[in-house]
């Protein structure tokens, strides 16, 4: 079958080795991540949805001049991107405030934050993705002071640009979850954007109705999927007849 | 009895209005506090040995050039201090890896960090002291980034302070807790350190056979004063002889 050696394997995406060096092959798989992966749910037709999402924010990104890893999309499942050296960190950006911030603050869900907020989660499976602050970041050296500010930016410019689209498109983007790289290239090294932007890494809530399509969506199946159709559609790359299912989008008549 | 007013009771001390403007009496209680105050266990004489620890410290820092809401001890149990704003943070400054820290970043207890690693958790009981970073305290308006900046100043300032005075009499200073407090003077702000610095805010180790002297040690109640008359004592502040019981420092023949 799949002849490409296999880099990494996680709960939402396999990483192949790329055609050149320096590139990877990012597959969507349809296994549920994030909070919800702990129940091996599998969400039919959901990687497709992500990485059509996930290529049209990094295609605007790249325009805007925000760098980004991603190349281009090769297939319904699978995205060709640039190898980077993955900093270990999960970044936050929170304009309203809604899961574990509402908790541990004890501030109800869906009050809009006095302004957004960056937090960095430790990218550690085993311990749970930790939050930390930037003294542990720079002390255990996951990234330089320099490092920090220039993901901060980054981080605040997707946030900028995503807003702006979600809100375009009736939609209020309560907070969102990036990862960022070194990109080494003609002796210099830059931080860009990796992994993806997509339902999985975002909550998103229908501006008026406050229903949620993404990761906090009402966790069975085809609900899941229905808000991630929902937002694909707003966004214009899901035609209303379009259907996605497991093996890829189906036309109904 | 008492007629004085009484501001504020804590788990471990009791705030009572001062004789002047500006001034409280600050009251130690024998109630343990942090970690082990869930058990409401009280520590006879604990109250005596903090408020004479906290004053030998304090005595000092203010000596330096720290500024501490210290004035001076009024009884075994009492000391002047000046009132302040309190800032809603526990600064909590660490040198080695140990309670929360190592277990949520998963490194040994004992562990020394690569670095002394300054962190903040919001002081508020109800919601269990939730760590935070400093994008959570200026985006809800607990300190400024100034303050933030002036906090870290001053705490590594005492944590200079406190690691020598300890190391010199043998005892190895694992992490410790501030409060600091803003102080109007003169049509001016500035930042003090306020509360108390005692074996129930610090962890205490010995230099060689790593015994637990403070909030740490060994739960069982006389455990618990033996470390604390312990490290009174290295400190020069508690006679060889001297005892401290429920009702303050007695003379053992
Ligand atoms: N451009 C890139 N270069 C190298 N690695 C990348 C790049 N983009 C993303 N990655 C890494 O690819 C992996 C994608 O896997 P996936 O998201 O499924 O798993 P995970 O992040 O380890 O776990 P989960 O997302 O389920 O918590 C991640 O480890 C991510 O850090
Ligand atoms: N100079 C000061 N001016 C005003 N308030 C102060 C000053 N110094 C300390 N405080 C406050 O006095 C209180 C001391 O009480 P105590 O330490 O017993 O309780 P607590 O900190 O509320 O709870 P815990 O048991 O977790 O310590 C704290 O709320 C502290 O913030
Ligand atoms: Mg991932
Ligand atoms: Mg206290």
């Amino acid at each position: 079958m799949n002849r490409r050696r296999r880099i990494y394997e996680g709960n939402a995406k396999i990483l192949y080795e790329g055609p050149e060096p320096g590139t990877l092959i990012q597959h969507f798989k349809d296994d549920a991540s994030g909070e919800n992966k702990r129940r091996n749910e599998v969400v039919d037709g959901k990687g497709v949805l992500n990485n059509r999402i996930s290529e049209y924010i990094f295609n605007n990104l790249n325009a805007m001049g925000i760098p980004t890893h991603f190349i281009r999309t090769l297939n319904m499942r699978e995205q060709l991107i640039r190898e980077v050296e993955i900093i270990p960190l999960e970044v936050v950006v929170r304009n309203v405030a809604a899961g574990s911030l509402a908790k541990r603050l004890g501030i109800e869900e869906g009050t809009p934050l006095p302004r957004s907020i960056i937090e960095f989660y430790y990218k550690n499976n085993e311990l749970g993705d930790p939050m930390v602050s930037e003294e542990h970041v720079t002390a255990f050296g996951w990234a330089s002071p320099q490092e920090i500010d220039d993901i901060m930016s980054l981080a605040i410019r997707v946030n900028d640009f995503l807003s702006g689209l979600f809100l375009g498109v009736g939609i209020r983007l309560i907070d969102f979850r990036l990862e960022c790289g070194r990109l080494y290239e003609n002796e210099m090294m830059r931080i860009i954007i990796a992994d993806e932007i997509s339902p999985d890494s975002c909550r998103l809530w229908d501006l008026t109705s406050s229903e949620k399509f993404s990761k906090d969506a009402s966790r069975e199946n085809g609900r899941v999927l229905a808000g991630y159709q929902e937002v694909a559609r707003r966004l214009g790359i899901l035609n209303t007849n379009e259907r996605i299912v497991s093996s890829g989008p189906t036309l109904v008549q």
